[in-house]
């Protein structure tokens, strides 16, 4: 959301009061507690490159308990806790807030970015649970490393594998390519430890995949974008590889029909883990700048990429499903090779769309029985709000998420989000999919939720973060 | 926890003031409001017949605006209401207490039983999203006969399905056989419409898989037991069905190596659904209790019980999987009454024990990695607890979730509760697998959670039921 974009100047950012700063060094060390403006500089902006602000402190703890005492001093002296795991997000929820949060006097506070980088405890794999536990700084990419040759997989995956933490995985509940068979990050959750932002530890470790012992803590925090407790360790469950995969290309009439077909062949093959929509115009793109052959000699207005993964070659089972759907035409890749220049022509989307102009993007859940009238009706309302847009939509049609990229001359960012989230709200989906609320969409949460529920939200923020020490600002512009 | 029996006297329960009485008629229609003792009684006891309240009311809502105006009436009055679906619950959690709650100058509440049976809607099956929208007050059973035909199954089954509602299949985050394939209730929910303490609605309808758009209500509600929101509909996301199944019995050492084969064939096996666990007393229990012929010519010491279910017949992947782990001795069934019969073995404890005796009965969840070494030092400590003992250990392998019963004469059943669920709190599992904390385990879920956790969970509550309307004395014994 563009238009959400402010460069802060220095003067924005509050300094430390001394005996915050002694504080801080006497719980990580000196050397772990950044204050220099070069130091600092690549903590301050996220990767959307979008969002920025001024950390009066980037603090580096090594451990849970160093975790707790830094809360704890930003909590006595005041300051704001701002979480930070790899810095991918892309909603300005991870750097310091623009405009500094405000004192009950409406002094600017100081911004204390808390890195959880050092965090990187691997434990080794529990093979009798297929279960591992693990630090909140480890990346996604260090434990699929750690995992290869285990017999066990993390039931996650997305192309950020080697900068996102698994704990600001945990914060934003990542999804990715894997949902339709795993689920999202919440459902891998086993345990956790996390710190509140008293300084205190919820410790349910190594936990249980069936609990009820009181509220689900690790699943609300799931999600709750560092505003609720600092996720310090993590026991998550795993699922064993599919090696062997089977991947088919099914041209079809719209995007409603995608989801038809995509539902008819989840009931008809148990091996399916991937179903995912694009348009013509996103794979000519896709073929320009990639280059590679189209799949059909003929265009066609959607694309459905399915793909199949089980411990037997899935191939015969899958070319039998889709032989049972009324596909326009569709193409099986009998190889290797063949089934990695299927999935470029959908991974390929992001890079060529950039490669192309500077893409205004929206990241959304559609109920999956209404991604037929989404199609249609996003691209009316997007050209109704826009000059000349060249739209590009493409997802993941078997979970409902869908990315809406628009290019073209002089947009109105605020038109086209008012467009494509207003449609959103009206058909009861979500305005944030995968990359959360941070401080780019608080107007839209507001928006897309009801008055009881923002007020039940508020009423928890309040509850377990009653100075609004950690991460205030994001999901609620003012304190909860 | 038989201890915790209290049966209470007419006198405990505290009248309806008239006005009170007037606003529930009003809000639901005068018949649907039952202050005859005669038709109370069967809302005022649970399934586990221990458990037993007097209600000033038990209030039949038809839909939501009325359960909204039941308990906005209820919150203005002072009574505290207790949600109930089918009443299968076995810790009291859905039934009035004992001891009335008191008021702040010490005086009883009032009790309101706010049944949910009359909220029936069933949506028509969204066959493109896979999903069903249905009111609280159906029954899983309904909802299985609704779906019959469709293509499509719900991702939970339990033996209690033709009484127990899927708002309080929510409410108790409920498990039972399928958990190991499609995980619990909080996993299977999209969406749901709920009345919170103070009578506003939240609506997250009709909801959807990839929702980073705030705090994840949903997933808090489900497993909170009526004590943060009443749930009055709800979206389930369904799974095909494997109408292919196949069953085989191994013949192991120990607990700990049934654990270790079901993970090795968890990793073979993609079609593995169930992987349960049972000893050689417990089987021999059900062959006299039930008939039926010992499926192995000699004893062994635990038994695995392994199922796989699949589009296509997948005996011959379960054979391989099987032969490669070293069992004592294994039988495949081949054919549907050889399956039954497998089952049987392991589906027959419940009634066996109970005709065998009054068991002690206890439902935990033990980290998987460590169900070996929880098997051996249970029954350690429960022999150190209870003279002449009779223990039968079985349960849900694949997730850790095992039904620990103890037969005999003379129980002390508070010193059986301790030494396993102190050993369980030791273990890291959790004091509650399925059935939650209602008011049977209250002090439990302090001593397995800590100070922190507790701490948290009451900021919630307090923050989302000032009150103290909704299900009090259930998770905590005094207000939050």
């Amino acid at each position: 959301l563009r238009h959400h974009v402010r460069v802060s100047h220095e003067t924005d950012g509050a300094a430390l009061p001394d005996p915050l700063l002694a504080a801080l060094r006497a719980a990580v060390g000196p050397s772990h507690v950044l204050t220099d403006a070069d130091l600092r500089a690549t903590y301050e902006t996220d990767w959307s490159r979008r969002f920025h602000g001024v950390a009066a402190a980037v603090v580096r703890p090594g451990t849970m308990d160093e975790v707790a005492a830094v809360v704890r001093a930003c909590g006595q002296g005041g300051a704001a806790v701002v979480p930070q795991g790899g810095n991918t997000g892309l909603v300005g929820g991870s750097v310091p807030r623009a405009a500094a949060p405000r004192d009950g006097r409406g002094a600017p506070r100081p911004q204390v970015i808390l890195s959880m980088l050092r965090l990187r405890e691997l434990g080794a794999v529990d093979q009798v649970a297929g279960e591992v536990t693990v630090g909140a700084g480890v990346t996604l990419g260090a434990l699929q490393a750690h995992l290869a040759g285990s017999g066990w997989e993390v039931g996650i995956d997305m192309g950020s594998r080697d900068s996102a933490t698994l704990g600001g995985m945990v914060a934003t509940n990542a999804g990715g390519i894997h949902v339709l068979r795993n689920g999202v990050m919440r459902q891998q959750l086993v345990g956790i430890e996390a710190v509140l932002a008293s300084g205190e530890i919820v410790r349910r470790l190594p936990g249980a995949v069936k609990d009820n012992t009181g509220y689900a803590l690790p699943a609300l925090f799931a999600g709750s974008e560092g505003t609720l407790a600092v996720v310090t360790r993590l026991r998550l469950r795993l699922v064993p590889p599919l090696p062997r995969r089977a991947v088919a290309l099914l041209a079809v009439d719209d995007a409603g029909q995608a989801a038809t077909f995509a539902a008819e062949l989840r009931r008809r093959l148990a091996c399916l883990t991937a179903a995912e929509l694009f348009d013509d115009d996103g794979m000519r793109l896709v073929l320009v700048h990639a280059g590679g052959e189209a799949p059909f000699r003929e265009r066609h207005p959607r694309y459905l990429l399915v793909e199949c993964g089980a411990p037997d070659d899935p191939t015969d089972q899958l070319v039998e499903a889709i032989s049972a759907v009324a596909a326009r035409d569709a193409v099986v890749a009998g190889d290797e090779g063949g089934r990695r220049r299927l999935w470029a022509l959908r991974e390929g989307h992001t890079e060529s769309v950039n490669a192309a102009g500077i893409p205004h993007k929206l990241d959304v859940s559609v109920p999956i029985g209404r991604i037929g009238a989404f199609d249609v009706a996003v691209r009316e309302a997007i050209r109704a709000a826009h000059p000349l847009p060249r739209i590009f939509i493409y997802g993941h049609v078997g979970d409902g998420n869908l990315h809406v990229n628009v290019l073209g001359p002089d947009p109105d960012d605020e038109a086209v989000d008012d467009a494509v989230l207003g449609l959103v709200i009206e058909l009861g989906g979500a305005v944030s999919a995968e990359h959360g609320i941070g401080v780019a969409k608080t107007a839209w949460l507001v928006r897309d939720r009801g008055e009881a529920d923002i007020a039940a939200m508020r009423a928890i923020k309040r509850g377990l973060d009653p100075g609004d020490v950690l991460n205030p600002g994001v999901l609620f512009s003012d304190p909860a």
